[in-house]
Order: structure tokens, then sequence, then C-alpha cells
């Protein structure tokens, strides 16, 4: 069945479609008796109108963008919760784009938003993203862009993220009270700020317990699964075999876990592990793993919302808004 | 900055729209020259089609939608970048909305995308919904659907899903032969044509080991964390404890060890566990669980390869296609 638009209205009721469009949206204009002929044609023929058409009048889309690196993560698959619970409370749809990591794919994606698509954007950048310069370029378009979790570090841009630095030094500084001295970092970038600034806490605990720092513990993972396994196993294969790990991303301790197992090293007693994740199964694992738990449905909530209130010009000035939510240790039987 | 459109380019350089939008079209009606100046300011003030705008005259969204239960969940995470996979190749766009289990929502997202949002729609439906009246009158309305892992008994709709009879049959039948005599089924709907499917073949196994039926065996859980651990608490608590659980859904699995774990009941002495589920951490979790491993990825590859085809008409009615991938049993600590 064709689609029943303006024009087949008008033509079957002997209107013009000005007449039709201007009934169909209870214009004064237009007497009772006329509007009631056209609603009731409206709904026989199941008339719906266009998404676009109404998008390009009102020069808004009702829509927002999520840019992500991928949805395979519990932190990100309860973000996307988050920030859809505020978009279904506005009466917005949500847009998910996936870069998988890649920089080159982000900055496809960002260009293409230009378009008027989207009336803003939330975006947690890829590994391989080093410079906001696409970023800058969709504001300077006119789509407002909130960072999260995963933002870039000298950007004028909206952020909501957590306590990155501190939650790297505390888990450090766990393990290192756990009796460890040869702490392993489990980066999955150089690039990414959340990953650095995990990593600068990690430093200052090493610094402040006086252990020797060491570059060979200092491990830097990517997005391919072998990879990873395999540098996580040459690591604890190593004669300088670390005796705690602290992973930067939920992937990474299900690796190490996997890696232990294959090379028979027992959690806690050979090696201690921790990690940044929010994974449902981290107190049923074998052992139940110490995590640093980010509050991933509170930041989406707050990127979607603080999204609303540029769009919205509710505020002064929340472009430069950064919001910091607190994550928190949880200690369990691996370390 | 306001963002530039045909309007404002045409106002700078002195010409009509038309002859604006015919020179950034290439058209041949339009001088070298003036393409020339047309491309040269369209480039200086950064000029991006409107893609609402390029919608409306094409036809064509060039987006598809994803209508999903949720997305914390390894099978749905995964699916996801299947079909994404196909989408990216195919230049096209995709939404994802989440139903959140609900009917009245997946409905009202069925319902707004009769406007002409998306040229297609893949639906794994929710645990609610029982009828495909939803459906056909997007159907009906011209916007072709196909279902996926989730799908509904009598629709005459394209759809790509696993062999659950199957695989409840054998999951089941590999539990009596480990010694189980009272094995709990967990649905999560009574609705849900996989959760039957799955059940049927759990009754095909008890009957052919002549087992006693029991009711009190058969668990409905919902959407719920609350209430799915009470539920199975009572049952693991019961005189009538069960020697074995068949999870139908992956959190369930979640929730059954935690439940163990809580009441000091040990896997897989105890009781002997498995489930539906391609959790990255099956084989480290204490002990590694049993699963029905379904291929997700390929799930969604398929479902969005059969909605381009009826997309792009290359087939001879690819609407009523129903593919079916087969599922694998992994055997592990669990049982």
């Amino acid at each position: 069945m064709p689609k029943t638009n303006i024009r087949t209205l008008a033509k079957q009721l002997g209107l013009s479609q000005g007449t039709v469009s201007k009934a169909l949206k209870d214009s004064y204009e237009i007497s009772a008796a006329t509007k009631e002929r056209v609603m009731a044609l409206a709904r026989k023929l199941n008339y719906v109108p266009n998404a676009y058409a109404s998008s390009l009048r009102k020069q808004k889309s009702k829509t927002i963008a999520l840019v992500l690196p991928e949805v395979a993560d519990s932190f990100f698959s309860v973000a996307i919760n988050g920030i859809e619970s505020v978009a279904q409370k506005k009466g917005y749809h949500v847009l998910i784009y996936l870069t998988h990591e890649n920089f080159a794919k982000e900055k496809a994606i960002l260009n293409e938003l230009k378009s008027g698509r989207v009336d803003g954007v939330l975006v947690s950048v890829a590994r391989e993203t080093k410079h906001p310069n696409h970023i800058s370029a969709l504001q300077t378009n006119g789509v407002p862009v909130v960072l999260f979790d995963r933002v870039l570090a000298d950007t004028i841009t909206a952020e909501v993220c957590t306590n990155d630095f501190e939650c790297g030094y505390i888990a450090t500084k766990h393990l290192i009270e756990r009796g460890c001295r040869k702490i392993a970092y489990l980066s999955i970038s150089k690039n990414l700020s959340i990953v650095n600034e995990r990593l600068e806490g990690y430093k200052k605990a090493i610094r402040e317990y006086e252990l020797p720092p060491d570059k060979d513990l200092l491990i830097t993972c990517n997005n391919s699964e072998g990879h990873n396994h395999a540098a996580i196993k040459k690591s604890l294969s190593s004669k300088n075999r670390p005796d705690g790990i602290l992973a930067s991303v939920e992937k990474l301790i299900i690796t190490t876990y996997h890696v232990c197992k294959a090379l028979h090293l027992e959690i806690p007693a050979n090696v201690k592990v921790a990690g940044f994740s929010i994974l449902p199964s981290a107190a049923i694992l074998s052992p139940p793993v110490t995590t640093i738990s980010q509050p991933a449905f509170e930041i989406g909530e707050a990127a979607a919302a603080l999204l609303f209130k540029i769009l919205e010009k509710k505020d002064h000035g929340p472009e430069n808004t950064k919001i910091i939510l607190p994550s928190a240790l949880i200690i369990r039987g691996s370390t």
C-alpha cells in the first residue's frame, strides 16, 4: 500500500494541499466542517505525518546521537540506559553509532552528523583519538557536544566523567598494601585521558611507596583480544613476573583471568588482580574480582541532562560545565 | 554560528536558490564559472546539505531502526555489532530503541516509526509482547520488518533465530545424564517464543527419561532482579530443592550463581547449572558455567542482510524467509 501523504488527501477531498495541511494542524483559518472531513479521511487512510518533513519545518530533529567505542562492555551498556532514560522523558530519539575504537570512523561519523540529522551529540572517544578538531568542527556547525567518560584534554566541551586519577591511586595503593611490589598497569591507549589519568594515579602510589618504577610493567593493550592475551601472557611468563595487575578497562580483567588460568597462576596467591569495571559477574568470578566501580547509569544520565540543558539554553554557559561523579573501590577475593 | 543553507549561499552570491541548488548538484544547466563560484563559497562557509531535506527529496532515510529489549546482555550487544557491520557497509545509519521488555513502549516505538524516519526495522520482541498486530501495522504502512532471536509465532515476517527447541532438549538431556532428577527451568516470560521453544525442548527430555513432571520446577522470572533473586532463592531453599537448573537467558545464570553463593550451595555438587548465554566470562566464573552459546554476531548479520534484501527487492519474497542458525552446547565445570 502506498503511503498516504498530504497530496493524496488533498486530491481525494478536492482541496488544496495548503488547506489540508492547515486543517491537520487545526488552524483557525479552516472551517470546522472542512477540518472534520480532512481528519476523517486522514484516519481512514492511516495518514502519518512524515517525520523528516516535520523536522525540516521545525528545524529540529528531536534526535540525539550517541557515539561510542563499543557496546559489548558493561560500562557502556549501562550508560546507554542512563542516556536513554533522559532522552525518552524528553521525547527524543537516540541514534547509536559505534566507532570500534577507530579514529577515522569517529571522524567520519561526526562529519556526517553536521547535516542536521541530530540536535546534539554525546561522545565517548575512541582509543585512537588524540585531537578534538573533529569535535570542534561539529560544534562550529551549531551542533552541541557533550563528552562523557572518555573525554579529551584541552577541549572547550561540556564533560561528564569520574575521578579517574584518584581511583588509579586508590586501587594501586590497595594492591601495595596487600603486599604487591611489582604492579603491572594494563592500558588500552596512550592517548585516552581516562587511561592516562588512571596511570598518573598509579604512578603517584608507586612513588609514594618508593617502589622502583619499571617500564616493562606498563603494558599497552589495544582492540585485539589476541594481541592483549599475548601481551599479558608474555608479562606473566617473564622472569620479572608482576605480582599485581591493575586493568584499566573491563575486558582486560577478563583477559587477565583467562591468561592466569592458562598459565596455572593462582589469583590472588601468585598474582593479585584489580580493575575498572561494573561487571555484573564480578562477585561470582573465580575468584571474585576487586573492582573500581563507576556510576555508569548516573554518568549517562548526567551527560544527557547536560546536553538537553545546552539544547534548551536553560543555563548560562553549560557548554563549559565539567561534572565529575566519583567511583568506588570494591574489594573482593582477587586481592 | 548559524548554519549555512542554500538560501544563505544564494543571497551572498546574488543568485536564485534554484541556481545554487543545481550548481551544487553539478547540473549541466549551470555554467562552469557559476559552479566554481558556488562551490568556493560553499566550502568557505562550511556548507553541509541538510540530511532531512535530502531524505525528503529521495524518499529514503538511509536509516534502519533496531528495537531491542535491552543492551546490557552479551547476546544483544554482540548482535548489535553484527547488524551494525552490515549497515555500515551499506552506508546506513542505525537507530537503536530500547523497550526495557515493555510491550506498551514497543508498540509506541513501532507506531512512531511509521513516519518515514527509517526505511526498515529489526525487532527482537519484549518479554511482554503476545500479538504481532503492532508489527503488521508497521508493515502495512510500507516499512519492512525482520524479527531476530525473539520472534513471534504465527507472523508473516522475515525471521532469523536459533534452534531453541533442540538446544533446550540437548541441555536438559545433558543435565539428566550428569545425574540431575529435579531440573528447574527458569523462564522470563510466558509469551516469548524462544523461551517456550526452549521449554518444549526441556519437556521432551524430561518425558524421554521418564522423570516426573513438576510444575514447581517451572519458575517464571521477569525484568526485576529482586523478584528473580527471590524466586530462585525460594526454589533452592525448598524441601523439594532442584538438583539442576536450566536458565533461559544470561542474566538468570548470574542471578542463580549469586543465590547459590548466598545459600552456600556448591555448584555442581549440590546443584548443576546450565544456561543460554555467550557471556565472555563464562569460563572464568566460579565454577565455569556450561552454556548454550548462540551465534549472536551471525544472527545480527543475517537479520540485517535479510532486511537489506527486502529493501533492495533483490529476491522474490524474502519477506517470508525464516533463517535458523544453530547454537552449541559448551560443557564446563558447572555441570
